[in-house]
């Protein structure tokens, strides 16, 4: 393959996911696919070219959501102070979690895939958050004690819905559990 | 009935929802009715006239443990400042939400029982808190904006089982959530 069509192969691959991210969001898990390729402007041949079935699709999204909250923990601790950092990057992953959470219901839980996503997802925040939980230890900025585990399942735990209340309800207590890592 | 009878039978209905705390607890929902009725030092026959099915059994134990958590309210706000006995009531609330989901999820979800249970719990645990959050809040011992609910939900979520974690897990979390209280 040559470099401009290797080129072309990669830009419309991140319009699919882009697209994909908007419009299963939107129109759920099962939106048509025209809906997606229509929005990214490519070929339903392409979609099916670089993802077989919709299950490789979601997964697709997903990773590509975990790895730019992944990429934004270096971003923010470059930017802020150690806690900021800290908490901004917190409250970005809350988001993922918070909006996400669907759409990885949507996958066979037990299934291979399913379970592969979960590994890769922990691979990918674990680090990422403890180096900043580290630094903001090392400001003193922090309670020591905490690992990057509990915070990734206190959010995990506190999205989960609670009938009768509204969507960003889990947001104001991850914003009670963020506060509590204040020493 | 005579006075002696009442009270001779309220102490059998005593005994007989301790023995049932405990033997619940250390042999499942599904424990021997005579393991219970050893226990309490009662005949069986007086277990079945008061509870016929194991459901009413298991709904008698865990309104007497909310009363008991419920009552632990005002007893703690006599004794404690204000931040302090919302503190140690929380821990108390959340050990009965680590140790008794179990026994209440043996109910039917969906179930009639289950959810007057249900709201028997939120009937009973809010007033109390609501005091507790008001007294620390007046004296400015916690931050404002927070909701008898909030609490309650939050251990509720906090105190679910995590693959891979210990048993105590949730209690560790639910104290960083507490100290997010601080104002």
């Amino acid at each position: 393959m040559s470099s401009p069509r290797r080129a072309d192969a990669q830009r419309n691959l991140g319009a699919l996911l882009e697209a994909a991210k908007i419009v299963l969001a939107e129109s759920g898990v099962d939106a048509p696919a025209k809906e997606i390729t229509d929005r990214a402007g490519v070929g339903v041949g392409t979609l099916y070219r670089h993802f077989p079935q919709r299950s490789d699709l979601v997964i697709a999204v997903l990773e590509h959501e975990i790895d730019a909250c992944a990429a934004a923990g270096a971003q923010l601790s470059a930017a802020q102070p150690p806690a900021a950092a800290l908490a901004m990057w917190v409250r970005r992953y809350t988001e993922l979690v918070a909006t996400k959470a669907g759409l990885a219901s949507a996958l066979q839980a037990g299934d291979a895939a399913h379970q592969r996503l979960r590994v890769y997802f922990y691979e990918r925040m674990s680090p990422v958050l403890d180096a900043l939980i580290e630094a903001a230890a090392r400001a003193g900025e922090i309670r020591p004690g905490v690992r990057a585990v509990d915070i990734l399942h206190a959010v995990a735990l506190l999205c989960q819905p609670v009938p009768g209340e509204e969507p960003g309800y889990g947001r104001r207590l991850v914003d009670v559990f963020l506060a509590g890592l204040r020493p």
